[in-house]
Order: structure tokens, then sequence, then C-alpha cells
């Protein structure tokens, strides 16, 4: 049995004409002789208008609740979808995340996958059912919980993973996966292919088309993604293993406005003070995007990490109690900032990327007030009035507008 | 534990007004010194809203994914009561009917509760939580079921009496239960109480306020249920033991336009063929109403029958065959006729109950076209358009304007 699991969200299954295209769409891939499971979202502006209602009875609701409201979105459009189906003369089932096995963690709004018992869907692909899955929900217990941003995503490539299937397809409104956002750069060519760790830097570093952890479970599955357009089979990129690509130094860019840089001035216990801020920050749930340390001298270190900018008030509340006792000299947060990377597979055996980079951005007077680079990432931190020129300047700088990018083979 | 299941219909959950009013409601009732379970329907029209939605992408929606569908709407409401109870400041978790444990038939449109595991419900209770239940749902294996027509009355009917609360209030937007519908008769008298048996009559013939079936799990498990209005304690209808209640003749009027005459002529072979059409009408899941023989010589009996006249196209064609094979002499289906009952358990033990209401309505030149009487009820089928003259006839007839029906020693 040969398994493709597909994804449809919201956008594609807004209306019912919407809802009935995807349900001939999938009717074809089972008959290009797959088993199909369908993970859909809920239908267009479903949730926020849940989390609207929700906002109408109460000042805060309980994330419990939440869950057990918001999952309903979910619920009428893959009933829908099966029923459609079924309408065309193919059998189908319609099972939420806890019907199909879904285990996550228990936190209610943002959970993870921890296991899926597969069994229910198995069964139902072999009496020749396509399966439609409730996307962005599992159970904790016998209780509904959400799997957070991305949700459906996740749901399909866990569910394509834990089944062995083939391909797991995340059908979409965009054409796939490009150089440089193409709202930006107005010539950002579509890459054909993508490795999972350049998707994964891309996600981390402000790409919002797919997030990371998706892309991960992917690749420790070995799990082809396909993303791109329902409905068209031009466009669309696949995210594989490095050794499927052809080698490329640079494959694309990425920009990220909703960031904040915090600065640490002379630290006075480097080692265990920046243990101790960083244990602070991590029971508080926030995750530092970026960090860098800088030795002055033996006793002059400054430290500086990259945020999101919601969590400034509560970092700012943790830095003040070290300066009081005065372990840093002082401190500074900066929500005037943006990052920009240049992802790929080749950076780190290209000689002078980074100084590529660094006289582009020099050349347009574009200060670089930190910059981190990795084996496939180099990111740098600029004035966020000037990110969408970075952008086109580094598009321009590495000639991505002509960019080809391949599967090996095809 | 004293426990109080509260049942709130659609109407009374159509605004998130009203549902932070039921929010404050049951937080008294629990004030008062109770445990209390809330049983909701879905918010106003929303099941209407999510079968037409089926509608949009199939002909014939399949039932299972049908009940998913509709199940949402109580999730929807269940959910927004509990975070608007928890708003208030009280402990409250929304169980959808798969999470408290209501185990039903298999058939997903009307199904049967078969048994309910308490222990989800008891827990919550115990730690202080008001329970909120969806109503009109339950659990069949992994799938949702619908719990059929007034279902969300039988939840919570069913919890009550698994939990062994001490009353179960049906809270809706009638003032109780009435001599007769007043939409129909202006002076119908609002009883305080009714019992069981006098209930499941009325309700069998037309009473639209609750489903017998409600009622006949009340009765055994000695449950008293209270019907009335969620936000005044002036009105409202005590249905409970006939020994709690002052003995009446005559309780209250109904009538049903929504009723046919099946009418067979001349039966040959009396006992076996009106097994085999019985067993016929019965295999295709026909309930019949009421059923009267009568043999007028050793050779011609006649059988007549009442069923809903949806069914009546159903039972022309089995009616056809006996008739084509001469087993019966003719048969005729009048859809041109309405129900009219009289309930009160005192009709067995008083006299001229039935002479009276054939004086009356021969006085009034209402022809009888078939009558049934049993121990608390006289039921009379007539034409359509004399129902509701001979409801206000029978009304006046057995002076039920003026009545009182009191609870004992109340």
């Amino acid at each position: 049995m040969k398994i493709i699991v597909e994804k449809y969200g919201g956008t594609s299954v807004g209306t019912f004409e919407q809802i009935n295209l995807v349900a001939k769409r999938v009717i074809e891939t089972k008959k290009s002789g797959y088993a199909v499971v369908v993970v859909v979202s809920a239908m267009g502006k479903t949730t926020d208008n849940l989390i609207n209602m929700a906002k109408e009875v109460s000042s805060e609701p309980g994330s419990r609740e939440m869950g057990m409201l918001v999952s309903t979105g979910e619920m009428v459009s893959s009933a829908l979808l099966a029923m459609a189906i079924q309408n065309l003369g193919q059998n189908a089932i319609a099972l939420t995340g806890s019907q199909c096995g879904i285990v996550t963690s228990s936190d209610y709004d943002n959970a993870r996958i921890k296991e899926i018992d597969t069994m229910s869907i198995k069964e139902q692909l072999l009496q020749d059912y396509i399966v439609v899955v409730t996307g962005f929900q599992g159970k904790n217990g016998r209780d509904i919980t959400l799997l957070g941003r991305g949700g459906s995503d996740a749901s399909a490539v866990a569910i394509a993973a834990a089944l062995g299937a083939v391909e797991c397809r995340i059908l979409t409104d965009v054409s796939g996966i490009f150089t440089a956002d193409p709202r930006i750069v107005n010539n950002a060519s579509l890459l054909k292919g993508i490795s999972y760790e350049e998707m994964i830097e891309l996600a981390a570093s402000g790409a919002q088309i797919m997030m990371g952890r998706s892309v991960e479970i992917a690749r420790n599955y070995n799990l082809e993604i396909f993303i791109g357009p329902g409905f068209d089979n031009k466009y669309g990129t696949v995210i594989t293993k490095e050794d499927n690509l052809e080698r490329i130094t640079i494959t694309g860019l990425s920009s990220d406005e909703d960031v904040a840089l915090v600065n640490l001035y002379d630290l006075k216990y480097v080692t265990r003070d920046t243990s101790l801020i960083l244990n602070e920050i991590a029971e508080k749930g926030i995750n530092i995007i970026l960090m860098l340390t800088n030795r002055l001298s033996e006793r002059k270190t400054n430290l500086t990490f990259a945020v999101k900018p919601e969590y400034t008030l509560e970092i700012g509340a943790i830095l003040e109690v070290f300066q009081k006792a005065r372990r840093i000299g002082h401190y500074s947060i900066d929500t005037d900032v943006a990052q920009v990377s240049v992802v790929g597979s080749g950076i780190a055996c290209t000689h002078g990327v980074v100084a590529d980079l660094y006289t582009a951005l020099a050349q347009n007077k574009i200060d670089i007030l930190m910059a981190s680079t990795s084996e496939i990432k180099i990111s740098v931190f600029i004035k966020k009035c000037r990110a969408i020129s970075a952008v086109k300047i580094l598009h321009d700088k590495f000639s991505l507008a002509g960019l080809k990018r391949e599967l090996k083979g095809v």
C-alpha cells in the first residue's frame, strides 16, 4: 500500500465549491494508485471567528475549553469534505485528531505530537476508504488539544511519517518556496527543491511558509514534502534530503521584522551569570532566536541575543534585578531591528560569502548591528527600515533572480 | 453530594448575553448548595445551519459524518458556557458526550443512550467544578452519535438518572405544561404538576414540549423533572409520580395534525395477515401510533391504524401486494386527519368521560373517524380542519380553563 498524505489549508476549503474541488483532486490522487489521507484546516476565517466568540464571553478564556471550541472548525471542514467525497461515489471517513490516535502533550493551545496510533487510519485505508483527518488537533487523555501555529502542517507531516507515506503534500495558495519573499523581491525564483536543513533555517529566520518543527519531523523520517498549489502541477517545491539536490551555494533569503535585540554590557561573572539569566528566560517559556557573546577583555564581556519583541517586558524585569545587584553594567533592548538571513547548503564550503554580504551592505550604507553564521546560514541584524532594501540588494548580489534549483535526475 | 442537572435549549443560549445569563443562573444553583451539571443545546439556529452546509456539498450526506458535523454546535455552546462560568470566578469544565461517557446505539442520527459511565462527571463535581455537557450527542465506539429529536432533553434526563440527581430542570422559553396548547386555547391553564404517565401520553399524542422517551427514563428512576422558564420562578411544571399529585380526572388536551389513517377492509386471514403486514411495516422502521381491528362478521374484518404521513408511500407499496393477492378487499389511506387526545389519570375511574366527549363533538357536528381509549387517554381521529375547534370545545367541556393542578403538600 503506497500512501500519500495531502494537506489543504483554510483558503483551499473556504467555500463549498472549493471543498468539491478538493474532493475531486483527492479522488484523482486515489485513482492514480495511492491510498490517500487528507488533512484539512478549518474553512476560511472560521478559527478567527471562534476565537472572537470566546472573547465575547470571557476576558481570559481557559485554554482547555478554547481547545474544544476551536477544534470544531476542523471537524466541520473534514466532515463536509468526507461528505463531498462520498457524494462523488468514493468511500470516505472523517476522523478527529482524537479518533485517529494523535496523542499530544498537555499544553492545550500549543501541544506537541507525542505519538500517533495509526491503527484506525490503516484499517480504513485497507478497506479502500479515503481518510479525512481534522488538522491542528490531537488528544491528551480524553481532552482535545490544539497543535499551535502551523498545526495542520504538523498533523499532516506527523501522520505521513507515522504511516511511512511516500510523500506528504502541503497544498496551498502559494506557488512554492522562492529565493526570497516574492512580495518583496519581484524577480525572486521559485525553487524546485530545497533541503530539510535549508528549509529549517529559512523557517527559523522568518519565512512564514512552514514551521521548522514539521520539517524536522520529515527529515527524521526521510519523508519528502511537496509544497505548492493544489490545482496546478507546474509549480511547487520539494523539500528533500541534500543528496537529491544539485549543490548550490545560496538558496534563499528571508527577513523577519518581528524581532528585538537585547544587549548586556560588562557582565561580571560571565559563565555563571549568563547561565543564570538564560535559565530564568527559559523558565518563562521564552525562546532565544540567536545569541552572541563578545569578550572584550578579561573583565569586560558583552552578551547580545535576539528574541520576539513580545517578551521584552519580561526580560527587562529579569535584567533589572541583575543590574541592581551590579552583576551587569547596564543593558539595552532594541525593538527597531530586523533579521535578514542568507541560507544555502554551500555557504560553509564557499569562500567569500560573508565578505560579499558585508561588502554589499556596506556599499549601501546598511549598518550591521549583530551578525551570526552557521554551516548553512548567515544572519545579520540591521535597522528595521532597511530590511526590505537589504533583501533586494542581497538577492541581486548573489544573482538569485535567475536561479534554477532542480532535483537530481528529474 | 446533592446533584441538580439543568438543561438549557438553543433559544436560551442564542446570544453571548444569554450565555452570560445562564452562567449566572447555574452559579446561583451551585451557591444554593448543589453540585451542578449543565446540559446545553447548540446556539440558536446553529444545528439547522450545519445541516444546510451538509446539503451544499452532498445530495445525501452520510449519517456518520453528519453526526460529526452537527455535534460541533453543542461543542461550541458548551465550551463558551464553561468559559463564561470561569469568567465569573467559578471552576467549570466542558465535556463532550463522548468525554462524559454517554454510550449509545450505533444509529448515528437517532441513537439511543445505552449507558452512562458517570465517573468523569463525578470526579469533576467532587473537585467543585460545574460540569457543562454537550447535549444531543453520545459515542458509539470512537464515533460521535446524535440522539435524535429532543436529544438534549434525553441527555439531561439520562445523566440526572445515572447520577442519582435530586432533580432535572429543563429550562426553556415556555412557561411549563398547559391543559392545552396556549397558542390554540387562550385560556389554557398552567399545570403545577403532571404525572409521568400523563406526560408520556401527551407527548405521544402531539404535545411538542418533551419526548416521551425522556419522561420514561425519569419514571424508571423516579427522577423529578421541572420544565419551565430559566429566569422566572413563578412558572413551571413538575413531572413526578402520581402519588405526589392531587387526583384529577382530566389534565390536558393535545392535538396532532401530522398523522395519517390507513384502513384495510375485508381481511381474509385476519390473524396471520395482520401479523405479516405489521411485520413488514416494522422492518421498514415505521412506528404505528394506534391500531384498531373491527370484526364485523366471521369473514369481514377491518383493520385501521395511524402512522406519520411521511410513511404512506411505503405502506401503500406493502398493501398493494396483499390486495393483488386478494388477501385484503381494498384499502384506503387518509392524510386529511388529526388526532385529538384527552389525557388524565382519572379517566379510567370516572364514569361518562367518553360519553361526554362524544356528546360534545356530536353537538358540534364533528365526525369521529376512529377512537381509542386507554387507562389515562382517549384519542379520537377527526378531519384535520376541525382539530382546532375540537380542542377548544373539549377544553370548555371539561372545564380546564380554571383548572389548578397543585403538588401535594406544597
